[in-house]
């Protein structure tokens, strides 16, 4: 049996788009020889559709869709596996399922109903669907075939749901299991060895297809795979792009002719540049931009956010605007323009030294007062933000924000200044994992190097004379540590935790409860501004966003 | 038996601040006689605390309090029924379960677990919760006690969840509910109707406690009450207030002895006025500030929030500031100032014609060429944003936005420039009912009157020559029954919905279809500046925010 995975970039929302791309694999797919074509969960609406899914019309639309697919099957010739929601008849609960529909011969042929539904981190599926209490094994010429839908395959020790579906699909030659699994660092590999020990565990052969691209915060990055029921990979398909290949299915001896298996990702910096690239490129595609600006402050992250954006989606596409003020550096100027030059970006100069003198006068005149240091750094940091947006709505180019998971977290970045933005690539990166991007970069596209002075300047928002990050702010290195295990904690990966762990109950152990305490409270107090953030493309286990959701007007 | 509804205004996260006050409610109770004292869900943690139930340290301390007041009930010698967090022993799923205790003679003599658990609009509990699945009738001095947890009781018709946790209470002499219950346009009056009827169908006495107070974006308007048997509701406590009233209940008869019952609103607007006045005055209180600031325009809009602010924490914590532009009319000065002494209000004068020459000037030395139309409107807004945040960052008081629900639809609004604020109390009224809320005000506080001048002029940005509000948009009469029917829909009341519904059924019969096809494209085309907005007051039953999550990137 010829089984083809299509893995597919779906954009949310857009289902005739999405249903014509399906179909489009599907002819594909069939001209190279397969009887089966397989696609992610939730294939028609994209996965995550949110509230659009309570509403009647985008319902509708997608039943159209989803009864246009199935009888399209009739003429490609093929048998279509994809995720749809669809009616539940229970007479109870959320009125739809997140279901894998088996279309063939013009018709629908099977529904099977997702069981487990992700409700914790960034999914909230209990709010839109009701599970499904049944698993299904069904036949295709003589195959018989087990299915699952994401979450239903991740109970591994039975901890978070009473169910396994696993156990369900028993006794079927082959698993085919549709997906929406979002990447995070070390997520791919793990995904493919939890599933890879189950299929063996089960000793079921297994059909993995998993969407690909990003939407709004969160990237899915493919590795759509194919494994025998020892649990031996036998294809897997690209990272982050989509892919079309078909898998060859033995019934005999119940395995897979061995396909090309694409490699993954093999450090954590070659990652995180597939997962922002990929996150910046189809931000700006799927929001109908074509373009973006960044404020270049001749800082590290400033840099990064550019060298990822040229490299993401050319440097014809994006914009630097320098703008220095009283207390910039030389530098700020000079090593945005050597940065610019490097990647061939456009740089525009816009001081704004001019709006700070009217902005401290008009102050002064209205408050009566000349206005606190804290005031003039923000005011700043405010005109760059108007600078960069009067850019934007100029030419229509997406603002892309600066800052990183360390500044995010203890709130050291200006609310409708730096802040300010469409997107923010960097918000979950630390400090010190900008610095190993950034390096990461020049040793591998050394024809655009970072220049070596923007990498090695201390760290400082110039909005005061003389000012550097660390007048404010512990080390990075130190901030860091403390960071992952206040926001992470056992989230982060094992080794991680137990670094970071250490190090903070060594803080402890030397007296520095204080700083410590004084971390958390800047978190916590910071709140307010991380509420009201542009989206942040989400790269570690615990991402700021919907992986988590903290109140405001509290006090812990 | 007297039992005391002890209606409290809890902080989120504020454990030791809960349990204080929890203590000293029941102290009051017993020296007022009562056996047993009542309080709201989850009270040692505030509702909602979201994501700081997954935060061990949070689990820990609110355990410790837990233990506290159990303990605390030997001294104080009365039965204390509150909510808090417990741990599941099941085994798999969540780790806790939302909780009902029941604390006396110093130890916890029961727990009842919430069986039903709200997963939709603003409610996300199966994220943190597992449900119960046992109902608990408790006896204290010869009295068989029922419990229920809010979403427990409103299964009604069957159509939310399959169990009934009304049948599980059968036979019980009293039922308590323990509710953490926000309030909405109606909710109040509607939620008492449904708790009397099912009371009445169960034929059981019911004693109702909510919570009061609001948490970022959601306002409780407490309103507790007790009613017999057949529904007749015996005592009502206070809405948008705290207090601690008894009830005596008469276990014979099975009914409660009558007491006060304070009444409902009577008018929507009333509820408007309370809702919003309550939400800006704990959002203040309990982010750690004392005063607030807003940017005055002359317009109806920054002059009903100045109102709200004024009658919500006293005029002499809010600061208003008029920032007159190039193509501000005189009024927007004038009107100001008389809104202003009307209240006793501060007023300065912060012009931004100086800013506004600098960026024109910067942006075309930058750019190369003059910025457009929009850019141009939206520089004077950003000019006036950044002005703001000066003055918030230079005294510490937070900025409320002035933004109506019908702006924040369309995107009528300009982000990092009028949308800037801690807090958005108009958020969630459209344009119409900003109108009827002043007219309100001016008819209930005839002592400080909204000018005349300020209710009558037609309503303009201001930020071109000559412009009005219903150049861009329709006018709002129109518009607002489009947005009542496009993003609220069957939420809304009956008969809001019946006359949204038909509104624009006329409309698509005399060919109006483009025009209701913009308004859904403006709508859906602002979901950004929505993400990145302050925190709304809810007023209606679909509020922005939590309550309607919609993607960004994604078309449709």
């Amino acid at each position: 049996m010829n089984i083809a995975l299509a893995q597919c970039n779906f954009t949310v929302g857009d289902i005739a788009g999405n249903a014509a791309k399906l179909l489009s694999f599907a002819r594909q797919a069939k001209a190279e020889g397969a009887e089966i074509v397989v696609f992610s969960e939730l294939a028609l609406t994209g996965y995550y559709p949110m509230d659009l899914l309570d509403e009647p019309w985008f319902v509708a639309r997608q039943e159209a869709a989803l009864n246009e697919v199935a009888t399209a099957s009739a003429a490609i010739g093929v048998t279509l596996v994809f995720g749809a929601a669809t009616a539940s008849t229970k007479g109870y609960g959320k009125p739809r399922y997140n279901s894998l529909v088996v279309a063939e011969n013009g018709r629908i042929a099977a529904v099977y109903h997702k069981q487990l539904l992700p409700t914790y981190n960034i999914f909230d599926e209990a709010r839109h669907f009701e599970p499904g209490s049944e698993s299904l094994v069904w036949a295709l010429n003589g195959v018989k075939i087990g299915f699952l839908i994401c979450e239903d395959g991740w109970n591994e020790d039975g901890a978070q749901y009473q169910a396994n579906p696993w156990e369900g699909v028993r006794g079927a030659d082959l698993v085919i299991a549709i997906n929406a699994s979002p990447s995070d660092i070390g997520k791919p590999k793990r995904r493919e060895q939890l599933f890879t020990r189950l299929a063996a565990k089960y000793a079921l052969p297994l059909v993995y297809v998993n969407q690909v691209g990003a939407n709004d915060s969160i990237v899915y990055d493919g590795h759509s795979f194919a494994c025998n029921s020892d649990g031996t990979v036998r294809a897997r398909m690209a990272g982050f792009a989509e892919d079309l290949r078909s898998v060859q299915f033995d019934l005999p001896s119940r395995s897979f002719a061995p396909a090309l298996a694409a490699p993954f990702d093999d450090t954590r910096e070659a990652f995180m540049f597939a997962q922002l690239t990929l996150g910046i490129r189809d931000y700006v595609a799927k929001t109908g931009m074509k373009t973006v600006v960044v404020g270049s402050s001749g800082g590290i992250d400033s840099a990064l956010v550019l060298a990822l954006a040229a490299l993401a989606i050319g440097p014809e596409n994006v914009t630097a605007i320098t703008m220095p003020g009283p207390y910039s550096s030389p530098g700020s100027v000079l090593d945005s323009r050597a940065l610019c030059e490097n990647f061939a970006i456009e740089l525009l100069e816009w001081p704004i030294g001019g709006g700070f003198d009217w902005a401290l006068g008009a102050f002064e005149a209205a408050v009566g007062e000349a206005p606190s240091k804290l005031t003039r750094e923000n005011l700043q940091a405010r005109l760059r933000g108007l600078a960069l947006m009067a850019y934007s709505n100029h030419r229509g180019a997406l603002v892309l924000s600066t800052g990183n998971k360390s500044e995010m977290s203890v709130g050291y970045a200006t609310l409708y200044g730096d802040m300010n933005g469409g997107l923010n690539p960097l918000g979950d990166l630390y400090k010190t994992e900008v610095y190993a991007l950034a390096q990461w970069i020049n040793r591998s596209f050394p024809a655009t190097p970072i220049p070596a002075a923007i990498l090695e300047k201390a760290p400082s928002a110039e909005l005061a004379p003389g000012q550097k990050d660390e007048d404010s702010l512990p080390p990075y290195p130190v901030l860091d540590e403390i960071l992952k295990y206040q926001i992470e904690g056992e989230r982060l990966p094992h080794e991680e935790y137990q670094q970071a762990r250490h190090f903070v109950s060594d803080l402890l152990a030397n007296g520095q409860e204080a700083l410590v305490k004084r971390v958390w409270q800047m978190v916590a107090k910071s709140e307010f501004k991380r509420r009201q953030a542009p989206p942040i493309i989400r790269v570690r286990a615990r991402a700021f966003g919907s992986g988590r959701q903290m109140p405001v007007a509290a006090k812990y």
